[in-house]
């Protein structure tokens, strides 16, 4: 088959990104170190950061060693017993899956190693520039983050390509879809583990430090003499670099191949109706992703401005100039490859301008969201500032105000993602007979578009924190300790709004994975011979009961995940009394706390405790599939989506606010009534720091597997479907 | 229609548990009311309660009046435009469910007011009991609670005997419970605005009073000089006692609506094949309700024993006892009823045996939920050992570890859950073809049999709350405060478990209430021609948007309901310091703290703030409904009763757990590595005490508001039906 010429446009733009990353790398591990004592501490952070990868990689490869075993053996037993059509059934199929899941694991483990070496050498880069700039800081920060950014999109980019490309997908792309899902269950199953690791590393490290450090022994964050220091920094770089990063990999990848599984039903009509390049439809997805990678490499210059800028202002800007080109970009990707010979869409508009429009509408609830998040977190608006003066009456009355505007989130965030769901399925109904599903994949995929930006955006976050602690750590010159904080307030906001993307995505991702599935099940039934699966009934009982034991399962999975913190924390808190009462000098700094030591804990402590809640995810839709059927498995992905994705919003939102009302405290925006400032050292501050501290887990280690969570509920599957099939 | 002579137990037992309430009641009056001073804080209390019960019941008058017309209107022009079938169709249906509407309204308004009353005057009875002997003050905090247990069951059966026999029930039988669904939904609306009212008030009194007594004055709980301590006391009786009263009020009658809308179909098939009595199958509910009723009189009696016992095994005594006589009942019912003339149901067995294995299930079902419950809030186990322990570093930690266990104690809900909904499905199906729906509802009915038992345990918390706070407001001697502090540790329990239990039957109930729906929508379609509801499909994109909203709607409610309580509490605070600021003699004692006043604040607060949750509950399912139609309409209850039900469950087993977790460090089960005691006024307290007024809001407003939300969204759902079928 000749394939449509603008796909070479997704090998071209992934290797361009990689080259551009390349560049970026270049330009960060160039700049200026800092001070002797700066570098010092930025290595043992890096070398407590390669010691819990590699510890932890050595586990999940085990995992993914023997998932894919498992996965190749039930393929090959279950959906080679009965063949009819040996292209893409037979056992064959089994070794092509679990290969597939063993690239997309190693994919998405290359993502979170390198985005995590990268961040943790730009680091101490910023920290040095906020000495003298906070331009500098910004760019240095954010392009440490871009590197991520561009690596993650551009390794799942190329990923699904070769996988595609290998396995017959330009001979046969109808096919090749069906073929790839074990890359993204791959991904999938390592982000789940990375990420959950990660987040229980970097939380426990956090929560212990601070309840040791700043509550037991009074001294400042961040200060020398907590031997929880170190962990604590090197917890942002596993957990919010490696971890966000491995996640964001396996959401590429994942909505990649939904989007090109939906394509397939299009490229059938296509086929059918003699259009030219019918395979455009499968390659669509890609060759968006592609050109919002170019719009990205852009936007990365547009990050500047002076130096009394807010510097939220500067992310923004380039956050748009991302947007602007992207809508030109698919403005030029529809219209070429949505060639529909003579047929028009409703109205008498083409065809491709009716998915054009759905693809806006994607990337239209991207910006919402990034606002939406803004509005939430930030302490600028209603919600923070409610929960700043709800710390006036203690800890309790900021813990209940937090809860009740975590809850809110989910209103216009469910309303929102609503919308954009009926909108987008409207608009492809426009467009084509049955092409509602498509519509929603078209507009996942414009809101895809700007994934690069914010995720750089997202590691901008970890490294701006990282800069202070080193500021802190080193006693830096200047005012780089101000400036870091006040870039440390953005990254809480970036992070938080990386979060609400992901989770927007996630239930735009989800809908699309859903009618991928159903798609599959039913192509395993034409070929078994089977019933087809033309409805998931809610008024079956055992779909019921599947909806019910999805939407447990967050709750479930949460909870052993927050309690996992716990945990380790207290594992912590332990050996840093031990040495503040072993090593007297500490307190007067004659003596060096044992850093490596708590190091070593926490590493051991967190990749002990990711084990249950890991299989507990990975197990309950197995089991549920095993015991209730295909039919009730759909349901358990559909209802626990929404129940991930809501409880997501709150747990982030919820966690982002509560950090921030701390910090609108700090910067002393607090205003008693008769008219003093409310600031450091007072109850509400108190207040406020239990607040942040209890959001931490929620927003830190919780919240970002339930991302992953729910993504691995849609490709396990996917990928295990013929399993569940009775 | 020669009605199968069983069903005359109906009235009788709800006549004979009238009598016997009345009697319960005579019983308690006629005791002891201890000293003048006690007598005086009672007279207090109780004017409280009136007058707070008064304006709410005015409020909520208006606006069930108001929703009377526009039902009726609605009804009347929408589903009387097309009719084929006058006998249930037609202009005089609106009539006749808007009085169906208001007869349910004015029950539950009725159920509250007696509640209420009784448990007001059996406080100080229980708190003069509690003088002299444990077991007294039990008996009488038992038999006070009965007394609304007995009325609101008895009251629920009669109302709908009643509406039943006047529309034409005893003729037609088949049509009557299509006729009667307006008293579900009165029912609901009314319990939707007395459960939110009276638990922001509570909640609102009982968090302003601790914030600015204990915490800001540093007085004890419920100490005399502290201004809010009465509206507190009052609290009490209006959220836990009138809120509870019509919340489990309204729960039987739409199970028991619910339960002979499924009959209605094995009428058609008995009718058909000329089975005995075929109305009888929708009878059954109402008469399995008889019986609990009658298990439960007989129980009553038990709950007795020695003065060294443990309470809490007095009222599972009484509790086994209504259980094991259930299940008497249950058989004879059953056995009696269900006459299927010569056909058997599978492996031979009579078909009534399968569905009396059904209810069965239900009864273990509520046993199963009673302990569970105990397991998680009681400071015997496990989870609130865990929040004490995690109390010793401070408040956060608490925090953490009580969402951890929150969020942990829905895996064990949904699974048992699921277990019986699975299990009472295949019995139904052993008896009947396409039975399995009328097994769910057969379990149901099982379980709700011990419904006054359980009313009346959850009214013992509340009448013991207010018992300790009389006894220690009036200087009680001996004893009295400690043993009033052992039945409050009790009832918290109790409290939980009910909750516990009316999740549970309200998820079974959720089922049940859906397929009614389904049943009613197609009833009216058959009868406009229009096309049949056969599948609520989840991978249409409407249904899934509803679902999605349907679980935000939970998030959202609670929410706006945990922020009404901080609201209130503002308002409560602010006037007890200016009490304590305006009025100095308040502090050495030579000053009355103005009690009314703040009463009356926390009235005015409290019923503003039910409005606006009030309303997104009752609009959200009908914008839906308009917007996206019946199948979407169906996704929204479903779903959203499945997150309600979850919601529900942290919130109220989290609320119990942090109050329990306080009452275990207060009765100095706590112990440090060393050895020694960690008691009041130490900072493992403080903590404990934070996680518990956290919880307030959780477990006594917005938790047990998600319960008739849940039941809400199904009886709108149900009356509303001809509104949202296009």
């Amino acid at each position: 088959m000749e394939l449509h010429p603008i796909v070479w446009i997704i090998p071209v733009a992934g290797l361009a990104a990689v080259a551009f990353a390349l560049y970026l790398a270049w330009d960060v591990l160039r700049a200026d170190t800092g001070s002797a004592a700066m570098q010092e501490i930025a290595g043992t952070i890096l070398e407590g950061a390669v010691a819990f990868i590699r510890r932890q990689y050595r586990t999940i490869g085990l995992l993914a060693l023997g998932g894919a075993v498992v996965i190749g053996l039930v393929i090959a037993l279950v959906e080679g017993r009965d063949v009819a059509d040996t292209s893409i059934f037979g056992p064959e199929l089994g070794f092509r899956t679990a290969v597939a899941f063993l690239v997309g694991a190693a994919c998405s483990m290359a993502s979170g190693i390198i985005g995590m070496y990268i961040s943790v050498k730009s680091n101490v880069r910023t920290a040095a520039a906020a000495q003298r700039s906070l331009v500098k800081a910004v760019q240095m920060a954010m392009r440490g983050g871009a590197v991520s950014g561009f690596l993650v999109v551009a390794l799942s980019l190329l990923g699904v390509w070769a996988i595609f490309a290998l396995y017959g997908g330009f001979t046969h792309p109808e096919q090749a879809p069906f073929l790839i899902v074990g890359f993204g269950f791959g991904a999938s199953f390592v982000a789940l583990f990375a990420q959950l690791g990660g987040g229980i590393y970097t939380k426990a490290a956090d929560v212990g430090s601070d309840l040791v450090g700043k509550i037991e022994a009074g001294i400042p964050e961040d200060d020398p003499r907590n031997a929880a220091v170190v962990a604590d920094l090197v917890g942002d770089n596993v957990g919010d670099c490696a971890g966000r990063g491995a996640d964001l990999f396996e959401s590429t990848a994942a909505e990649n191949i939904g989007a090109m599984i939906l394509g397939v039903a299009i490229f059938r009509v296509a086929d059918a109706a003699g259009w030219p390049h019918p395979e455009a439809w499968i390659f669509f997805p890609l060759v968006v992703r592609a050109f919002g990678l170019l719009a990205t490499i852009v936007a990365i210059f547009f990050v500047r401005g002076s130096e009394d800028e807010e510097p939220m202002n500067m992310l923004n800007r380039g956050y748009w100039v991302t947007t602007l080109l992207s809508v030109g970009g698919l403005a030029l990707v529809t219209s070429t490859m949505m060639n529909t010979g003579s047929q028009v869409g409703a109205g008498g508009l083409p065809v491709w301008t009716w998915f054009f429009f759905a693809g806006l509408v994607g990337l239209a609830t991207s910006v919402a969201f990034v606002y939406i998040t803004q509005y939430y977190t930030s302490g600028s608006w209603r919600p923070v500032k409610e929960i700043a003066t709800a710390s006036k009456t203690g800890p309790a009355t900021n813990i209940i105000s937090g809860v009740a505007v975590g809850f809110e989130t989910t209103a216009v965030t469910a309303i929102t993602i609503g919308i954009a769901l009926y909108l987008s399925h409207w608009l492809g109904e426009q467009a084509l007979p049955h092409g509602g599903i498509f519509g929603t994949a078209v507009a996942t995929m414009g809101m895809l578009m700007t994934t690069a930006f914010i995720l750089a955006m997202d590691t901008f976050g970890p490294i701006t924190d990282n800069a202070g602690g080193i500021a802190e750590f080193s006693h830096a010159e200047g005012n780089a300790r101000q400036i870091t904080d006040r870039l440390d307030a953005v990254g809480n906001t970036t992070k938080a709004l990386t979060k609400g993307y992901a989770i927007a995505s996630a239930s735009l991702a989800a809908f699309l994975l859903f009618s991928a599935y159903i798609d599959k099940v039913n192509l395993i039934q034409t070929n078994r011979g089977g019933e087809l699966l033309t409805s998931i009934n809610l008024a079956d009982v055992n779909v019921f009961i599947a909806a019910l034991i999805g939407s447990m399962l967050v709750y479930f999975f949460s909870s052993l995940a927050i309690r996992a913190v716990g945990t380790a924390a207290a594992a912590i808190i332990l050996e840093v009394r031990r040495q503040f009462r072993e090593m007297p000098g500490i307190m007067d700094y004659t003596q060096r706390p044992d850093y490596a030591r708590v190091v070593d804990i926490t590493t051991r402590a967190a990749l002990r405790q990711m084990i249950l809640p890991g299989a507990v995810a990975v197990g309950t839709p197995i089991i549920v599939g095993l015991l209730l059927g295909q039919a009730a498995v759909a349901g358990l992905l559909m209802v626990g989506t929404i129940a991930g994705v809501l409880l997501a919003t709150v747990l982030n939102n919820g966690g982002g606010a509560w950090d921030n009302a701390k910090k609108f405290i700090e910067a002393g925006h607090l205003i008693d009534d008769d008219g003093t400032v409310i600031g450091k050292k007072t109850t509400a501050h108190a207040a406020a720091v239990v607040g942040d501290t209890v959001g931490d887990p929620f927003k830190d280690t919780a919240g970002p597997s339930l991302h992953v969570l729910v993504k691995l509920l849609a490709t396990i599957s996917l990928v295990l479907a013929p399993l569940f099939i009775r």
